[in-house]
């Protein structure tokens, strides 16, 4: 049988799903010695070890039965309700625990997308949206994004080509760092409403922000201002306890709920047992102090950056200075190519992402997306020093 | 804002996806009291607590960074190379980690389905693989099985069809607990080369097999008497170590699990690395002597329905005696209502799940799902004299 003989039975949604020629790439930097600026890695020395490994003894010991048997799709009830308490005039059966935001983010576009309909997404936007979305065919309309988040002036006139959803990163998006503005958050939820168009709005990064204080979510904002049923909220504990335990939330008007667990009884039937509860475990002891560790270590590590970028990068690229989450998002010269940039820099020992598959209308070859919360302050330093000499090549 | 207002944006593909009234009724079995032979849930006195507890402490302690961290979406490698090595000429690259093999069942959908397309099933088939299958939008043909599985010889004339995959459950299926008899195994792959319709093969009951030895899979098979390349395999770790782990695997062409990869990608990233790690040192620690108990409990256990039923059963119904699995499969007269059954049997405290929804062509209104895995002997003898009152009760 020929090599194309599966290929020849491959759904035609598949046609959108493909292997990126950056992963390739990527692949090259995880030889020894190279400086990784590239994956949106948590710092896995903050990671709640001992909590966790108690945690998991103490759940096996008392509840190992219920930890290690199937459950429901819904998701562990107390980890439900302790959700739905950090959100405003939240019910648990308006939350929906995932494996992962990643799955939120599959079942939402299975949920809402037809084959030719229009979403409405950020540019750039995080990549892995798009990688969930585009099995269900949708065509994109895109908003660009400044260092306030998105442009929400040139927003009406998408609005009026009826998306069938806003795909929103409010704060410290990835990949561009940036944090939509109060004002703009307010206009968003009101022309959302306005026009029914219903706002996904994607949080992972809530919690990190480097500053006292945080600005009401999408969510929030709707329940006072909008229609209060307009937006699906997705956050995970990904960037706060552990990406490696898959456990993440979806949370909505109760309707979109129960469409959704009925899309991931078929998907997954749940999510793993023992990690919802560990995760609840966790929540409800350490997470408090995992974040303020958490966004210490980062902003320490964003200041690092910011003033290895200032050294070196002054005049060659723009930048803006992120104010939480894990990335800076750089611009270089129009004329110049990130891709090309990057096979420099893995010759000299430094590894970043290219900021054009980020777009999903094209464009954004000369921007990039650098991560400062897995790479030590000495890596940092060490790692712009790098891309700058890899610049200093391609500008010749 | 209506409460129509979502309704009126999701996707065609969820009219497919509906919340069913058995499970409706079965949430009143949950009540105090009520004997469960419905879910198809394993006996969780088995689990490996101990085992699991020390392993997942040691995990933490000597790699934690690694196990709370995002990991590759193919697969933890020692896992993929120990499930390669149970499979006959199969490397870890043709390997793929899945969310619980309802995963499976939905990445193979997503990459194969387009709407419309047919896929070929047997009847009664697993309900779960038609919610997973569902919203890619199939038609589905049947091939009905008896207590020697699938009626291969029904199947050339569907195959004419040319359905774009067959899928199999050859061990123990749920729910009729029948399995594939030898020579139907290479009718089934012999015909499935010669007319180029791959077969997804669902083996998640291979190791409760309640006899020495087992059958070869129809994986196996292909590999010497077919095409080599035209079964895609899959199996989990939920009936042998523990379900609420959601560890399972998809086995096939190396150029079927890169796109699965990629399917999988956009759907959760990645299978929790805890959980695979923590999979991995069971499977190398105390799989065989887990698969051994849970034989001898489930075969005395399946002795003891056995014996109940042929004591309260005979002529009012018709089963076989399953080889394996956790289910008893029961046919009543033709005439009579496993639905209007069950609203009986509620009232006596006993559960069982109808049979009609695992038929995807329809029928099978007078068939019943009995497991036999999860309650004690004492139950089980309990809950088939309360369930031959409630058909007494119908009969009439």
């Amino acid at each position: 049988m020929d090599a194309s003989f599966w290929e020849t039975r491959f759904a035609k949604r598949t046609e959108r799903v493909k292997s990126s020629a950056i992963r390739e790439i990527l692949k090259l930097t995880q030889q020894p010695g190279v400086i990784s600026l590239a994956g949106g890695l948590p710092a896995p020395e903050l990671f709640p070890l001992e909590a966790a490994e108690q945690a998991c003894s103490r759940l096996l010991r008392e509840h190992g039965k219920e930890a290690l048997q199937y459950s429901t799709t819904e998701g562990h009830h107390p980890l439900r309700e302790w959700i739905a308490a950090t959100l405003p005039k939240t019910n648990a059966n308006e939350v929906l625990i995932t494996s992962g935001s990643q799955q939120g983010l599959d079942l939402a576009a299975k949920l809402l997308v037809d084959p030719g309909d229009t979403v409405l997404v950020e540019s750039p936007t995080y990549l892995g949206a798009l990688q969930a979305f585009n099995p269900y065919e949708p065509r994109y309309v895109s908003v660009p994004v400044d260092e306030s988040g998105m442009q929400v002036d040139r927003l009406e006139e998408l609005l009026k080509q009826k998306p069938k959803f806003i795909y929103a990163l409010p704060n410290f998006q990835n990949p561009s760092g940036s944090q939509l503005g109060l004002e703009r958050r307010t206009t968003l939820v009101k022309l959302a409403a306005e026009y029914r168009v219903p706002i996904l709005e994607d949080d992972a990064y809530h919690h990190l922000n480097f500053q006292e204080g945080i600005m009401p979510t999408l969510y929030e904002l709707d329940k006072t201002l909008g229609s209060g049923n307009n937006v699906v909220y997705m956050s995970t504990f990904s960037k706060t306890l552990a990406p490696g335990l898959r456990v993440a939330w979806t949370v909505g008007p109760a309707e979109v709920i129960r469409k959704l667990v009925q899309l991931k009884q078929g998907a997954d039937l749940h999510t793993a047992t023992l990690n919802q509860m560990l995760a609840f475990e966790l929540a409800t002891t350490v997470f408090e102090s995992q974040v303020a560790r958490i966004r210490r270590t980062y902003r320490a590590r964003r200041d690092v950056m910011q003033e290895a970028l200032s050294q070196t990068m002054n005049g060659k690229a723009r930048w803006n200075t992120p104010q939480g989450g894990m990335f800076f998002w750089l611009t270089l010269p129009a004329h110049l190519d990130a891709s090309r940039l990057l096979e420099h820099a893995v010759r000299h020992k430094v590894a970043f992402v290219p900021g054009e598959p980020f777009h999903a209308g094209g464009g954004g070859k000369n921007t990039l997306r650098l991560s400062f919360s897995y790479p030590t302050p000495e890596n940092i330093r060490e790692g712009i020093a790098r891309l700058s000499e890899s610049l200093e090549e391609i500008v010749d």
